[in-house]
């Protein structure tokens, strides 16, 4: 044993890279390079890196994170929760907490793009869809959506766009102010007039595209907003209600009213406050409307069997598809917190959610009782579970609560609003009072309160919602749905451009730290002390790591960061006087939500076109500006670009695009591939959005949360989004200022400990290996497949960057197997399949991450060749295509086994075509899904349980 | 909606139960009772039951109740750990924790009995062996024992087995002195002679079965015990070896030595302090005395294709086998923990575990540099964690440190000692050396500290601990390995006499709580008052609820709960001038544990009959009685019954005992048929034990922790285990006091929130209620088959208790289907089997608790039945019992899915033999495995990877 006293704590590193020393030396030697520096050094284009790297503490140890961020979490108070305003005290039962929320098969889940090997959490999330349609009563829910706010702008677009001849919308003064400087400001952007009226009071004014009523108001109060709504309907306008989902378990659903949109949040269905977020909002609309409308929609077909299966329906509605001609640029959704409050439906059930329902309105009653009996003036006569008096001083009233541990909510100088949530007891109501200077005997709740409002007709009557309330019950549904489902914990998903690699448990365990999941977002400073020191840390990390000169985490998700940059390069525009600047130009090979963003922010959209050889077209784009000269608002470029490989243009695009007056959008979707060695705001942009649920540890969640933060150069600072608490929302927001994107400060701030931790155990040398060892990866993959499947595209050196195009198409013209047959196929090999004809039709994209070791890349590359055998076999004529395994694939547990085998190839080469199955075999729920057949039968919530479809 | 105030939060025993109240009701008109209380009045005989309900407190929520534990857990003080004593500072790897100690796969799976569905567990198990074998240099190891104390006690066990003409043992003062109280009071309890002497200074006397050596000491010094181990060796004894598992990863290993066996704590390796237990003690052997070894034993066989499986081996060794011919009573003994410490070691490897280990004593060698240099007394040269140094106010030292968040070990009243654990820095040194007054440049690392004691050759050489060194490989062998094995998450387990219910999450998710995990069993009672308090709740609602009057919640398991019981019945007779008293009575159905704990109690065993209704025969009783008279210190009694039914006799049986002078000890292994209802010092016993793994929650861990609390009536309370630290090890404990059962007090105090919140939430009525639909899930499951598998015993109205024997004898003389066919065909229908021809040979014994809903009861009639017609078509004539689908049960999906198809049934009866497993089938990863095989060919450490076996 060594003496020396040059000993350290085992480096994170070590744990985050997969392949280790002996490994990468094979690797290295297969590709012909001799240190792991030289191969990154000729991968990236010379003049890229930093001339310093990025400041950073030095690392710390899994054990000295979860020290630091215990000591953090230490420094937010934790309150009695009774601010409402959105955002409320909630239970999450300790089996869904730990089964789905802290569970690795769940929360390193992708997007369920792949249905057959997503049908866990594809059921989890139709389950969501079927609960917000019962409880909305509106048939067709999506699921879902990034927060209350941006759901209520999504719902103004959407009326925008059905109702095509309005250009005014009103927006009830009664909602959250965060919902209400959301949606005006996102309304504006997109060219519609904005008027903030108090609807209940009635409606007045024409020329609507529709309205947006809240239920209840912030201030806690409930109407009838039936006759709003006729007036509305009777002018052509359309009627979304924001709707407190809780409150949807007694008061009449927003159909019943007549509403043609419902939205909201699903955070007090058990999902922690977590400073703010993720959590899940939801949107439910009529079936005339249904293919308007914005976010992923889960639906019901059929597989290759006739069994049912679900996958996402009607994805020709979505941004990647759509690209400029898109309405949203939803995608990463909260989908793991839809989960969680799906689940929490399931397992309370109709009459649990009713008990639930029930006491936090008897508390709110028997509370206004109590305080009307001592003479305090109670402003509504109607409502939920929110009560608002009115006070001599409102500042005093919540110091009071404050000394007491108490959390409520000052409105203006004289009024106060205390919010029930599902923790709040009996106990409770006489402490809450006395700060209003109330005591005396506890009334009998006053049925008044809610005559007339009240919900009638069955509720969550399906059978999904009856049949799991016993904790063992809600245990095996939750471990049978992630079963189903290939994740992270079981095998490599090899996803270009979605950088599925290592979330690390030692910043997983820290989201779930009390002090950080039970904070309030509007808590005050004094309150969150701990969230801020993080934050703020987190941020100055970020903006070191990118080269720019501040970061806002505010966007949750990418396409919001990518919004929340492209409002900041237009309005920065807009200041200097330039308001003809609106054309943004995109690169053909751009992600299609770049393209989709840029209509959010109103900007026009002007296609650069792509070499031959994947990079952007100089000539073209010389083109472009000349032609468009002064209409140029910017650029966005994603680098690496979407081909996955390092352009070495890189540096002239960006000259260009600034000398001809425009900004530089870096799309830091590919930043795995410079971390820790590059930053875009150091080599020409001006503005990025990060990915942290990529290069920053955060899971994917099954389709989030994701958070996307965005990240500017000096002189871009003033325009990074704003809080919009602050923002008035009568008012278009100040020139020279940023706007809001989300309706709180820091957007999903609850897992921002995962990166914070992952930054801060990696330090900038470990980042810059994480980075080498995937353009290693990467590249081993593409060499070991040379023969077997070209990549499509390289660099310089012949070398790509973090990922690789696989090029199928000679191959399919030969054989006709497309690029979907294998990764079909794939399944059968135990892999969740690579990005598919993205962003070339006819290619598999492989990104294996630096955290993936050389076993794993190995056996991704024998399932790889063993597939092109079988494709092989059809090219030399021993089977047709329509007999081959291919086309056949994936084949589940019930077919390999059935006494039937009507097929060309044998068992074995169906479900063993490799050895290494034999002892570890996973088995899809379905076969293939009939993709055509669920959009034209379309059905989004539950089938009846023995029902045809 | 109600607007009445009388709701309550939902109760927990709403999620306890299974069945609702409609299936409640489904299941009582099937039985042909109108009530819950009608059934369980008839199955309960008349006067059985508490005249009042036990008092407990009303029934608190999950939310109140992890409230109330986490002010519980705010109560204990953390301070950075340096004590040592056996119990040391490790840090457990967030990816273990997560995935291992908190993931239900892992924690809800039983004892691996059925090896087919438990190759996960068996292979960890088994590294848990080959890293124990590597470390200590010894070929055999065991997996695993209750704690360094009690290990030490079956160490000279099993010297004095081999070494039959010795009567004296040797044990080393150097040992910690609560390993020398327990081994030493153990060894007189088997009629051992016990010196006590410092053995680094040599050893004299004659008539030895053996030494039993500290390495290192309790103060931390290393010794060179070869001369020794020679000396013991030519007088015809064995060598025990004490170790540390973190020195040996450095020191020169037990074997090398020379020494037959080493013993220890794997606690260091990753498994918290958890305020004493539970943790994973060790044994390993040479080659010779193997089958003589304590403790499971994994051991690799192969499976009926040929191929490598695991499985428990030399079960006839063990104690439900050997009965009162055993030489131990360890069954359950802490899997769970021994998986935690394999899987450190498979994560960290040979390296890592060596840097660990060097960091450790480095920072020990410099902070005794830094001490000598200041001019403190270092007592020891040689050392590998652990300083102590001589000091002339020990507790003034021991303050000072307190102050300042330490806490390190007073000995005596002039020395202190300062152990180094894991999480130790550079930066605690300077910190620790000041309370000596010691300060100074600090040395580097003295060579000569360990000179001539390092381990020499390779460390952990065997792959298993050298492929999964990153987080990403880790997560995946870990869901790997828990995929493989069928626990509570995936099916009912409804296994007779082990009482496999929900273990609510509310509870486990308490035992991570920091404030509970990470306090050191010996730290001062003023940093462990949430623990006390915790505790003594606990023990004081267990005794309200078995009607006794005191309780302990020393023992560890349940055997070590019968072993402390029959010792206080031993001692109480010896206190009171009864030294004649040796019998125990113990009918012929009990638990092969109660013979095995008798034996070790050094009492006789003599049998009692078992009428033909499964009761005790009370003429044969009679006659026992008259036999033995005088010599007669008690019975054991298992009470409802192992058959499963309420004897109506039991007070009878009871009177007699009395009546003859002897104590009654009623085995409270079937608690679950009592809780609530009636308790067992209630209706006639003096003393029981309990199982908290069973009736109260502690999940099984895949063969342990178990707790098994010792209760006893009023007259036993002086003689209920003692502490083992103020015990004089030199002396018979004190006539008239009792006697420790492990090493720290409250035993495995980590797992103890569970039960607490348990009981908490469940309060009086609700553990009646539990109890009650036990029983009728029973009764249910035994009158739906009553046609296929009649109940062997039932009670007066045909009623069973908490389970149920199902009678195969009659199909098996019919058909060759044995009950293992049974057992081994229910995995083919995604079941565990119910325990297996106990008590009675040719049975299955059913329990399927209360957690288990209609649906899940019904899914195994269903299967049952199935089966049922299998072996109907084998007594039929249709099939021969060779070709049958029994006789070659299970199916792996590799069998299922091959070409080859040799059998005479087809895949779809193999497989899929009922329709609900089309969706979610389990396949176990191998077929049956051959048990004779694996005893012949004995081998218990990781094999070869390609080697053949």
């Amino acid at each position: 044993m060594s003496t020396t006293s040059d000993w350290t704590a085992p480096a994170f590193v070590d744990r985050h890279l997969g392949p280790n020393s002996v490994e990468q030396k094979t690797m290295l030697n297969a590709l012909g390079y001799s240190t792991i520096g030289e191969l990154a050094a000729a991968a990236l284009p010379h003049g890229l890196a930093f001339e310093h790297a990025p400041q950073l503490p030095e690392p710390l140890s899994e054990f000295e994170v979860q020290t630091r961020l215990q000591e953090l979490a230490a420094k937010n108070v934790q309150k009695r929760v009774f601010y409402g305003q959105g955002y409320n005290d909630t239970i999450t039962p300790p089996v869904i907490r730990r089964g789905v929320l802290e569970d690795a098969g769940w929360y390193t889940a992708y997007t369920p793009y792949q249905p057959e090997i997503s049908q866990g959490r594809l059921e989890a999330l139709l389950n969501f869809q079927t609960m917000v349609s019962d409880l909305t009563g509106l048939p067709v829910a999506n699921a879902s959506l990034l927060d209350e706010a941006t759901a209520t702008a999504e719902a103004v677009g959407l009326m925008s766009r059905v109702v095509k001849k309005g250009r005014r919308v009103v927006l009830d003064s009664r909602l959250h102010p965060q919902v209400l400087a959301v949606a005006a400001e996102r309304a504006r952007a997109i060219d519609l007039e904005v008027e903030i009226a108090d609807l209940s009071e009635g409606l007045v004014g024409e020329d609507l595209v529709g309205i947006v009523l809240a239920y209840p108001g912030t201030e806690g109060d409930v109407c009838d907003p039936t006759d709003v709504i006729e007036g509305i309907h009777s002018r052509g306008g359309l009627a979304t209600v924001v709707a407190d989902i809780l409150g949807l378990v007694v008061l009449k659903s927003p159909g019943e009213l007549g509403a043609d949109i419902a939205v909201g949040s699903t955070q007090r269905f058990g999902v922690p406050l977590f400073f703010g977020g993720p959590h899940a909002a939801y949107m439910s609309v009529t079936d005339k409307i249904k293919r308007q409308m914005p976010g992923r929609l889960v639906g019901v077909s059929i597989d290759e069997d006739g069994h049912p299966a679900y996958r996402l329906a009607l994805q020709t509605r979505e941004q990647h598809i759509r690209r400029e001609k898109a309405t949203s640029n939803i995608c990463t959704a909260q989908a793991l917190l839809a989960v969680t409050a799906s689940m929490y439906a399931v397992y309370h059930g109709p009459a649990g959610l009713c008990s639930i329902a029930t006491r936090v309105h008897n508390l709110a009653n028997q509370f206004a009782g109590l305080l009307r009996t001592s003479g305090v003036n109670i402003l509504h006569e109607h409502f939920f579970d929110t009560v608002t008096a009115t006070v001599a001083d409102a500042e005093a009233v919540v110091r009071k609560a404050a000394a007491a541990g108490y959390l409520i909510r000052a409105i203006g100088e004289d009024k106060v609003s205390v919010s029930f949530g599902e923790s709040a007891t009996i106990a409770d109501v006489p402490v809450l009072a006395s700060f209003f200077d109330a005591s005396g005997e506890l009334p009998e709740p006053d049925d008044a309160v809610l005559r007339g409002f009240t919900r009638s007709g069955d509720l969550l009557s399906h059978p999904t919602f009856n049949f799991a309330h016993s904790e063992t019950q809600m245990m095996r549904y939750i471990r049978m749905l992630g079963d189903r489902d290939l994740a992270l914990d079981r095998t490599m998903i090899p996803l270009g451009s979605c950088t599925m690699k290592l979330n690390p448990t030692a910043g997983m365990e820290a989201i779930s730290y009390p002090g950080f999941a039970n904070i309030h977002p509007y808590a005050p400073e004094s309150d969150t002390k701990g969230w801020q020191e993080l934050i703020a840390e987190l941020e100055q990390w970020l903006a070191h790591l990118t080269g720019y000169a501040k970061v806002s985490v505010q966007p949750p998700s990418g396409a919001m960061g990518e919004l929340a940059g492209l409002l900041a390069i237009r309005r920065y525009h807009v200041a200097h006087g330039d308001e003809g600047r609106d054309i943004v130009l995109i690169p053909q090979s751009a992600h299609g939500t770049n393209a989709a963003s840029a209509t959010l922010a109103n900007l026009r959209v002007v296609v650069v076109a792509t070499a031959p050889d994947g990079s952007i077209d100089i000539a073209d784009l010389d083109a472009k500006i000349s032609q468009h000269g002064e209409h140029i608002a910017g650029i966005m470029i994603t680098y690496p670009s979407t081909h996955g490989v390092f352009e070495d243009t890189v540096r002239k695009v960006c000259k260009k695009v600034h000398d001809a007056g425009g900004q530089v959008y870096i799309d830091g979707a590919n930043m795995n591939a410079l971390t820790g060695i590059a930053g875009p705001g150091d080599f020409g942009g001006d503005v990025s959005h990060l990915n942290l649920h990529k290069t920053f540890t955060i899971p994917h969640g099954g389709g989030g949360p994701g958070v996307g933060p965005v990240c500017v150069a000096e002189h871009l600072v003033p325009f990074l989004p704003g809080d919009a608490r602050e923002v008035d929302p009568t008012q278009p927001v100040a020139t020279g200022t940023g706007i809001p994107v989300a309706g709180t400060v820091h957007g999903s701030a609850g897992v921002l400990p995962i990166p914070w931790a992952y930054i801060a155990m990696m330090g900038s040398e470990g980042l810059r290996a994480a980075t080498e060892m995937a353009i290693v990866n990467a590249n081993y993959i593409s060499h070991e497949l040379k023969d077997h499947f070209p990549t499509l595209y390289t660099g310089e050196n012949g070398l790509v960057a973090h990922e690789c195009i696989l090029d199928l198409r000679e191959l399919t013209k030969k054989s006709g197997v497309t690029a979907t047959d294998v990764a079909k196929r794939l399944v059968d090999y135990g892999f969740h399949a690579p990005t598919l004809s993205f962003p070339v039709a006819g290619t598999l994209m492989v990104e294996p991450t630096e955290s993936e070791d050389l076993g794993e890349l190995d056996r991704f590359i024998e399932a790889m060749k063993s597939i092109h055998a079988e494709i092989q076999e059809i090219i030399d004529g021993s089977i047709a295509y329509e007999d081959s395994v291919l086309a056949h694939a994936p084949f589940t547990a019930a077919t390999v086994g059935a006494d039937e085998w009507p097929f060309a190839f044998t068992r074995q080469q169906a479900a063993f075509p490799v050895a290494g199955l034999q002892r570890t075999k996973y088995y899809p729920a379905v076969r293939r899904i009939n993709e055509a057949y669920g959009d034209r039968n379309l059905m989004c919530s539950c089938p009846p349980i023995e029902g045809d479809i």
